[in-house]
């Protein structure tokens, strides 16, 4: 029998979480929520995920809109053995007091978050087991899920003394046509370090990191330039090596045409993902560069979908489908067409 | 009397350094050139600028649209004392072989040339007792500009151990609209370290720097996020305070509205400063920080404009016009109505 899955805000990521969901074989979608009739509202009910009012009050309002509602969140709470919170902004801490706990419900929450919302903060391949059976647990944003990826898989090569990573943020999703910045470069905040370290270590909580955060005027991607002074005497072919090893990473190159975070994701239209999304953190092949035994590489994230497997992880994870985490990240990876690993 | 000088170049830096020379009282513009007849031109003209055909071949051209012509490139490096090259690309060098070094001109070039075109690479603040005198000098691109004021008067606080850079570039200047990127982050270079780093130290050798880069979709100024390890325990408070007595550099805040590139630009129109330019390296106060002896601040760069001062500053070097780095550097910020620092 399948996990029967709820997800609370079928937005940028809940969307995205819905049709991971059902492309697994051990867990189903059997509801989502919206607080609004809208575009997005009659999309679920179109590709059958029945649909719930995420606030009781606008009920009638799908009614009216003439969009089938099955009832209330407090109704799909009821019906679900795990609900994926995609709840906008900190809305999951005011869900968590007021449906979660009452109903004592299994909830997964978004990296928007603050981090003590959860038991644990999660990120599949650096802390899968910690979230086994746990009733609440947080996956960190795409930043977060980025620098943790590939800063563990750094760790498989060598300990790390102290990483220091500067996050050029995009400024808006492709959708959100009212957001900017346009035409400026924002320090982001202008103090340092921005708040992305400490959110690295409720994940890896021995990494001495700082982080530097700035938006720009870019839609597409998430990039980083990091830096870490590594203890051992690693070289950038080992390090290369392990990245083209390691799971949802992906080795891109200049060199092969891909010159910049457009190139990125063209090449996951063509690869025919949904959406057209690139899951894998891409890593410019030739930034890797190892100085002094300090490590350099750039990297892109595609915010609307890496936190997506994570989440899927997550779920196996609570509800104890799978207790090893490379199993599970792997059957994940092989259900959604991923960068084959194994 | 006043030296005569010539700008080979009326374009983006050439018309600004143009300017500069004008509001000097020791130096004047005997002529500019240019190498088509097109709306600079006329404009030099209009400014009351002698103009000379950059290329013979194109005199011609100039008659034909009207435009008063006095000669060619040659017949204005006849007459002037020091010619100030501010032609595009790689041109310096051509420029060099052909012109300067026959007829034994001095002249300066920009940061867009290669180092090895002059005897000394040029920052008034880092060294410009090493230019004096000397016939052939190159004034560093905006970006090296900018790191080596900066952590120029970092250095008078404590010794550098060694300093790490990302650039966070504008993808074109505002003028340029057939520039990208549009919509995309571009490692620029793809590998790390980028060129910046071995471009400081043409001005400041003794700096153990490593630079990566990227451009993004903005064209108002560069961005910087700089990490400097200090060999002495010093505060943030006596950084700042160093900023704020230091030429050519402004402290700017977020706290203050100035959040971001956009707002720093609209105070340098509020300024009042002729083509609404911004000389000053802008950092934000906010963004200065000390960690285990490690300092972190965030500036910004007005690409076409922070080299001016530089270059009249050269001009007197090698001209010997002034042999005290300083007091030409305050003749320079007094005659622009530059930041008040003395």
């Amino acid at each position: 029998m399948k996990a029967k899955i709820g997800i609370n805000g079928y937005g940028t990521i809940g969307k995205r979480v819905a049709d991971a969901i059902s492309a697994q074989d051990d867990m189903e979608v059997i509801g989502v929520t919206k607080a609004r009739p809208n575009n997005e509202s009659r999309l679920a009910v179109e590709k059958g995920y029945p649909l719930y009012a995420a606030i009781p009050e606008s009920l009638g309002s799908f009614k009216q809109a003439g969009i089938p509602i099955e009832g209330t969140l407090e109704d799909l709470i009821g019906k679900c053995d795990l609900i994926v919170d995609c709840a906008p902004g900190k809305a999951g801490a005011m869900n968590k007091e007021k449906h979660y706990i009452p109903k004592n419900k299994k909830a997964i929450f978004q990296g928007g978050e603050k981090a003590g919302i959860a038991e644990t903060s999660f990120n599949a391949i650096s802390n899968y087991s910690d979230s086994i059976g746990k009733q609440f647990v947080r996956v960190v944003s795409c930043n977060t899920t980025g620098l943790s990826r590939t800063l563990h898989a750094v760790e498989q090569e060598s300990q790390i003394n102290k990483v220091r990573a500067v996050m050029i943020r995009r400024g808006a999703d492709p959708k959100e046509s009212k957001k900017g910045p346009i035409n400026a470069i924002v320090p982001n905040p202008p103090e340092v370090p921005s708040h992305h370290g400490p959110d690295l270590q409720t994940v890896l909580p021995h990494i001495d990191i700082t982080t530097v955060a700035v938006l720009v005027p870019t839609t597409l991607m998430h990039f980083h330039s990091i830096m870490a002074e590594l203890k051992e005497e690693v070289s950038k072919e080992a390090i290369i090596k392990r990245f083209e090893s390691s799971p949802r990473i992906r080795l891109i190159s200049a060199k092969d045409g891909i010159t910049s975070t457009a190139e990125v994701m063209e090449f996951a239209k063509d690869l025919g993902r949904q959406r057209s999304d690139m899951p894998e953190i891409c890593i410019w092949k030739e930034s890797v560069n190892v100085k002094d035994k300090e490590l350099f590489y750039m990297q892109a994230i595609h915010q609307e979908s890496d936190v997506v497997p994570e989440n899927i992880d997550a779920i196996r994870a609570m509800l104890e489908l799978e207790t090893d985490p490379m199993a599970s990240i792997r059957k994940t990876d092989e259900a959604l067409g991923l960068k084959k690993w194994w």
